[in-house]
């Protein structure tokens, strides 16, 4: 067992990030009371029927009083509210957290509701796999990936030195960056492959040429990956894309205007210039693979999805 | 063993696909004598030492003079000239197929090459991996996948019948359709997104503000799947750009103009109209776990790369 960090752990929101940080936590021995709250009575069912954490609650003001650090695991457009709900009743040297893939405008709209005497440090777990849901999480989400910490130069150091053992204890690799610069680096590496695979499946579906069954049953030829990124939860993604609009906006013109190189490219048979961008981008791929990132497995490794074919 | 269909069978060019032709080919006991040529010593050195056919040739039309069967496994833009090579000494009877992803400019190219005497039946297996070269192939690589038949309206149904039953006996199912229909359904699910995975990475390697050794590091959170598809083959794919590129262009002008619808709700903060299409978009994902073409793991079920993350 590891040295318990905490004594009441609190998560408000107990879908797929909330349940795996429960269930890592209680797997690492890292807090003595894991309290859980959630405003679907859905959810808090799964939530005691899986035996998450020790007490259930539908507000969740009630669960982050007196707990020692409170992570919200919302969508990021309801942060600022339960920041409002939870703030006031935060007791002295409590850590107050969140897990949203956008920073800047979650730390705007959570801030101003964290009492002086206590801490907040917001964070990003890069963890996460198309599946919402309590019933989704498992403990090992985080064993090998990297959590962001974003917190403000004047924060608590020992309040930034508590949150880095809680994710470095349930496995996770701990990186410290501004908001700013999170928010630009994650446009490009998770926001707009998101849109575009969101929107390739949506330009494919809207076809009058090709049905939507070939769309399916010849998926596997390339566009099969987007889909399964275009399945991430609707709810989270319009968050993430209204609340970092000016990065997600910028990345985006770059993408337009290098893909309108290439479809000049393409109008003008100029092969060299595919040739010269398509060895490039290998070069990436390779050092992905290198730095563990990802599986060399051909395919993923998925090979094992043809038998199932056979009996379509 | 299964029945033998063809005397002697001819691949020219032994990559991925080629190689895996012959493999399975041999394990399924389809063809007495396999031959291949490569025009690339070191393939033909490789192709000897892996003991993939019974003889191995530089000139493809030495390997394709006497085959039953002659399949052309070469780039797109090669093809024009293989046939050139190889059809004035095609036997009587003989059948010449190809395995291009592109078949309207593959039959203007290779079909004036191909004499009376002989049936041109093109072909197209839906079935890759990211690996190149004959080192990468493996007999099984086309069982449970999709292979298109594109034969001209007068082809011979007889020489169509025996190519279709070699594809389904290594294990693929066959599909036949007009080389026009074939060229826009693959412009859709497989050639744009080829180009826009493509045109990502190549457009995150460029950015001042975010350095290449974090969008490697943080990778896992969307991005990835995008270097695995950009990571293809840059000459088989320089090929089908330039020879598929109406199609590609039609494809990519609806993409671009969904992109920006997207691009101004986001600027116009208009959630619904983005959560209208994130949810559209799961149903696609959900037909495609349902029909077999992929597996529901999440992740591709490749949790098991994280942990080798912990050693970078």
């Amino acid at each position: 067992m590891a040295k318990v960090l905490f004594k009441r752990l609190a998560i408000i929101g107990v879908g797929l990030i909330g349940s795996s940080i429960a269930r890592a936590v209680r797997k690492a021995g890292l807090a003595e009371t894991i309290l859980l709250a959630d405003p679907d009575s859905r959810v808090r069912e799964r939530a005691a029927a899986l035996s998450l954490g020790d007490e259930v609650f539908a507000d969740s003001g009630e669960a982050a009083a007196n707990a020692d650090i409170v992570i919200v695991c919302a969508p990021v457009g309801v942060c600022g509210a339960i920041a409002a709900e939870v703030g006031p009743g935060l007791k002295p040297g409590a850590i107050l957290s969140d897990v949203g893939s956008v920073k800047g405008a979650i730390i705007r709209a959570m801030a101003p509701h964290v009492p002086a005497h206590a801490h907040f440090v917001p964070a990003h777990p890069i963890a996460g796999t198309e599946d919402s849901g309590p019933d989704a999480g498992f403990a090992e989400l985080f064993e090998g990936r990297w959590t962001i910490l974003a917190p403000s130069p004047d924060a608590d150091p020992a309040a930034v030195a508590k949150l880095r053992a809680l994710w470095e204890g349930i496995g996770a690799k701990v990186d410290v960056m501004t908001p700013e610069h999170h928010d630009l680096v994650f446009a490009i590496v998770s926001h707009v492959p998101h849109l575009i695979a969101y929107n390739i499946v949506g330009t494919a579906a809207d076809l009058e040429d090709v049905t939507q069954s070939e769309v399916i049953k010849y998926s596997a030829s390339g566009f099969r990956d987007f889909t399964r990124i275009a399945a991430s939860d609707p709810t989270m993604w319009r968050d993430i894309f209204l609340n970092n609009r000016d990065a997600v906006l910028q990345m985006l013109g770059r993408f337009v205007e290098d893909l309108t190189a290439l479809q000049r490219a393409i109008r003008w048979g100029e092969g060299d210039k595919l040739f010269e961008l398509f060895t490039r981008t290998r070069a990436i791929r390779r050092d992905i693979i290198e730095q563990g990132q990802d599986t060399a497995a051909p395919d993923f490794g998925r090979r094992s999805a043809a038998p199932a074919a056979d009996h379509q």
